[in-house]
């Protein structure tokens, strides 16, 4: 049987955690959905050639690079899916751009708004040759997320006046949790402010549709001192008896004002004791209000202030039904998706976008604005100054 | 400041656990809500002198009495609250009937059939003459639950069809825990059957105003024998080292086809770990749902089936609204009701039925009912048989 | 039976929302908890000599004033209990207590730091002869968050590193909902900062044992004119046809930093559209977590980080154990208390401290410090800056 | 890059909704997991060539067939996954046996214990030629439910007294849905007690270890007549406008004892309007209690009675910990799986079964005794008589 669907040699640069999230992704689309393009996992990029191509064995990628520049000149690469580390994004995703290949780059775009206006341009410009740009931030593909976002468009909560957002974890508690690359500067840009915070201002203004103008911000570095990690891969590392400094924030705490008249209140941490995933965001409107969590991530909860108050209350949305955004490709109601299945869902408007000759979304424009608000969160906490963001 | 309000002399006889709840409700009654008629606390009867005296001290009551005999024949006593064991519900609230005093007997009405068929044509006879009989199924008046049957009664949830009502508690799961009198047949009647089984026995027949017509059950005993118990007051006793035979059941379980045609299912234990007091009732209906635990008793939960999938979701109704049943007399919305105030709203309602000369709800009928379907239950597990109960 | 406890004579001045809910205390503390001196509820103040006695016949109290200069001069009254808008509440405590009489005074304190100063120094004054102030942070005596309280001390979740706190309403969403005394400035000092915002500042200060120490704000009126009240009475008004400017916020965030590293995000509005009365509050620890949602009142949440990460998680404490703060008074396990529950717990707390010759917490010295915090708040906003409290 | 790990040859029969979450597992299970064999999807079989031949496409499979006895001759088949409808579980299952290929067979293992018995002969013939027999109760390796039963197998809640357990789905809860295979007795067995209730019993046996000894039950057929399917696939299907008489239970409702003296109330339905796949356990042992509801899969809820009152409450243990059964293979903490994780687990035991020469668990005797279980109940509710199920 052959399939008449063109197409799409994938690249793929780094294989730790977002690595396999991603190559999950690329495999299960294509089985769920219906896509326009048939993407191939051709090249799996890393440094290290065994690790390399143990990975690429077990998370089925054809063929192996340990040279990103190489990769990029390889014919049967159409994309290139950059789940390196902060501060080599800006770096390879212009070059593939230049290099005529669609870019799918995880967040945060980039380490600093310097970085990320470069890469707007290469966007830009690549854009013209139809080449397409995307930015990983895969909450937003959640289904309960997706449908908070249609909610809000439709005017089912009004006006909205106040969003609280926080996204909480709590592997940092331990002051003898080792000094990975996500605790130093030069390499991750910032702490939880860039990891995790970069994912509640996006999916805020997402949500919203609003975007944030000015914020009041506090950073905070708990534990200031940590082991050396000996090996790192992904989130794991080993500890060892040297410490080394935290460059970077435990935790960050921002209010802010949308656009819309909205107050914000955001927060960020590591250090949230048994909180181990928790990106909890609520907004409340003039007709109602949302709320999701996402350590119980199939649900979303929605106040419908036109309701009559003997009757209205929070309803639990259980955002398995078919009526729910990407769900209908899944199974029956009740039964639950999953963190991986975001990936999944990214790959799919990816490449409906890059098929149908469109932008996809979040591009890097988005991106570049989140860096912007994060940016500005750090001056105003090294200043301690209200800050705007400027579009 | 004089009160054109007509006086109604209340007498309580019983001054324990129950008769803590009861007297509170007496003096808060008409403190919050407009009543008909003055509630005074007048009489409190109990079988030790010394106790019964420093009771009245404390719960508020203004003379005490020895003998219920004596308590009902005094001129300045219009109503009795009959707050003991079950054992003597019958003795007291028939003579008090017949000496023309208004009767508000606790659960469950009786310990046999028999005691409540008589109960019944008392109560029959007194109608005759304006004398009222109420039994305290208090549950009844938590706001969720009355505004359960309210949704029930306007069809929001359709033809009912299934009926799911467990009343957990731990309080006998220490097998140490000593035999108080709630664990002898003679006093008690039954055991979780009769004290907790008989709520949601009501209870789930009021939401959905059917009644259960036949029945399947296994009542269990799982700790036979424990130490006696030195002193009994309330819920409390001391235990001895010697022990005797527990002679009730301690859980109860049964299914049930009501005479709508809806299937229930049936738990009351006193062996569920960890549960402290959740009588918890879900009810499912070709048009909706309905949803309650009293361990969050101020919640009412609801699943509409007419919502459109996409926003269809139980919502959780915080019935703390002026809308909801008895809550207009209380606090603004979200400040949420207690335990006790459920016996306030009997004690609103009784009167109110006293001053209009109208039956109460539940009756002595009532009460009746919820009898021959526990009686149905034990027959039922005593001969492995279905039983049905006759109306 | 005659009791041999020596009386305390009550005076309470104001007798709507919170009159009610002082009212039902006085009434019932004695009834369940053994008091050293026996309350009696003499004297009810008001302005409308009709209304007030009503009110008085009502909610139980012997006699009337109209004056509360007259009331203090009374040899009846011993206490005097404060439950008039915060723009009296320094003229009538400093006189009680130069007059002699305990105080207790609603919250927030005053209307400034100035008048809260003045009756910080009255209330040094009177201690000195043995009369004592208290200021009425009702929540701290809900049994889940005196228990929060009580495992910080204990140190159960370790060193205090976040604090989140929301006090949530959403009673003004309706911009037709009339402009009541709480929206105008000189009556209510400020609008969500002070009627709301005042108690998560207290409640967070109480549970963790530690103190704000500089915050960055933003208030916001959202609906700038509504219309005016015709008649005011409690939280209920009705609406005329004539306008008038809100003069107070409708909402407060703000940022914080505690003297012991902690950072703090707070929050208090009247715009959360389906929160009626969420007061949310968790704090993470270094050890471990509570959680607390006055929505579900009864409930303290815990995470135990000690625990093996096979079996953590947050365990929902049902805080109704007679081991729990002032739960062995009332009922058994599971059967929860309501809003009013913590004042009864607070008039015992007080008589209780009157009885000793000791400081009742929270005094007014407290409750001063709270309004520098919310006066920190207001500047912090109005000056886009940081603003440190000054001990 | 070549795997030396030898090849698992599969061959799947059936391709609608079992069919796709089966092949997602197959895929899945060798990338996230070190398996002892290479599991290669090498043949679908399904009755129309050409549907079969878009699913292989779809779902991943390198070869067709449309004859399951062809199937079973090929040489690169050394294990069939039976995903077809129960009433041709049994000859197939039994014929890829004799043939030597090891076995994975969809649940309930047949549509009668006669069927099942013949099945467990067939394997225990095969294991005797080291072939291999599972039954695929998948949800037992939902990690929530794997940890539970570790949890009571380490003794944590002592003695189990109680055992709640519910099947909720409500896709029938409209009288126009159409009449499909899973309403056809001949077809599907029975009703909500083969397809779910069939889940529960095996759930809860799992998790006590304990076995159910005797039951008394109640089927119920709420709606008799359904419009005919015009063309079935998977749950989906069309209505046409004739109608059939649906010759299953709609719901069966039964109360049962355990071997060890515990007793069990169980509900499978699907007119449980409003909850769409609310698999809810709840076990209450003399130590301590578990609770899990499959709508909210990524958690376990644990009592620790041994915990003293102050701090005891059911704990929500997120289940996604590298302590926690299957996880470590996945993601970080707090990143939840789905529904179809639990049949990549399946896989992974299944493989690894098979490597190690060992049944796998479930095995057929097992899927019999649920069989049998079954079996007792249908013949409870004819009868209305206890039936005992002989091991």
């Amino acid at each position: 049987m052959t399939s008449p669907t063109p197409r799409l040699g994938v690249a793929m640069i780094g294989h730790s955690f977002m690595g396999a999230a991603h190559s999950q992704a690329w495999h299960t689309a294509p089985r769920f959905f219906d896509l326009p393009l048939d993407p191939v996992t051709a090249v799996l990029c890393g440094r290290d050639e065994g690790r390399t191509a143990a990975a690429a064995t077990r998370l089925g990628w054809a063929a192996t690079e340990t040279s990103w520049e190489r990769t990029l000149e390889r014919d049967d690469v159409d994309l290139v899916d950059v789940c390196t580390p902060g501060d080599t994004h800006a770096e390879i995703a212009i070059a593939a751009l230049r290099a005529g290949k669609h870019v799918l780059c995880e967040k945060p775009l980039a380490n600093s708004v310097a970085e990320a206006e470069a890469m707007v341009a290469a966007a830009d410009e690549a854009a013209e040759h139809g080449v397409r740009a995307m930015v990983g931030f895969t909450y937003r593909r959640v289904p309960a997320v997706a449908l908070a976002r249609r909610l809000v468009e439709q005017g089912r909560i009004g006006e909205v006046r106040h969003v609280r957002a926080q996204y909480l974890q709590d592997w940092l508690v331990d002051p003898e949790a080792p000094l990975s690359w996500r605790l130093q500067k030069d390499r991750a840009g910032s702490g939880a402010l860039g990891d995790i915070g970069a994912h509640i201002v996006d999916l805020t203004q997402y949500i919203t549709g609003d975007r944030v103008q000015e914020v009041s911000a506090r950073l905070e570095t708990f534990v200031k001192e940590r082991p050396l990690a000996t090996e790192q891969s992904g989130l794991s590392a080993t500890a060892s008896t040297e410490r080394g400094a935290v460059t970077v924030d435990d935790a960050a705490v921002f209010i802010a004002r949308f656009g819309g008249g909205a107050l914000g209140v955001f927060e960020a941490t590591r250090f949230a004791t048994g909180r181990k995933n928790a990106i909890r965001i609520e907004v409340n409107g003039s007709r109602g209000s949302l709320a999701f969590d996402f350590e119980d991530m199939n649900v979303l909860e929605l106040f419908d202030a036109t309701e009559p108050a003997e009757t209205a209350g929070f309803r639990r949305i259980l955002a398995t039904e078919a009526e729910h955004p990407y769900v209908a490709a899944w199974w029956p109601p009740g039964h639950g998706l999953g963190y991986e299945h975001g990936f999944t869902h990214q790959v799919v408007d990816l490449v409906q976008a890059v098929a149908t000759g469109t932008d996809p979304a979040p591009g890097f424009r988005d991106g570049l604005q989140v860096q912007r608000v994060l940016d500005a969160v750090e001056t105003s906490s090294d200043t301690r100054t209200w800050q705007e963001i400027h579009p």
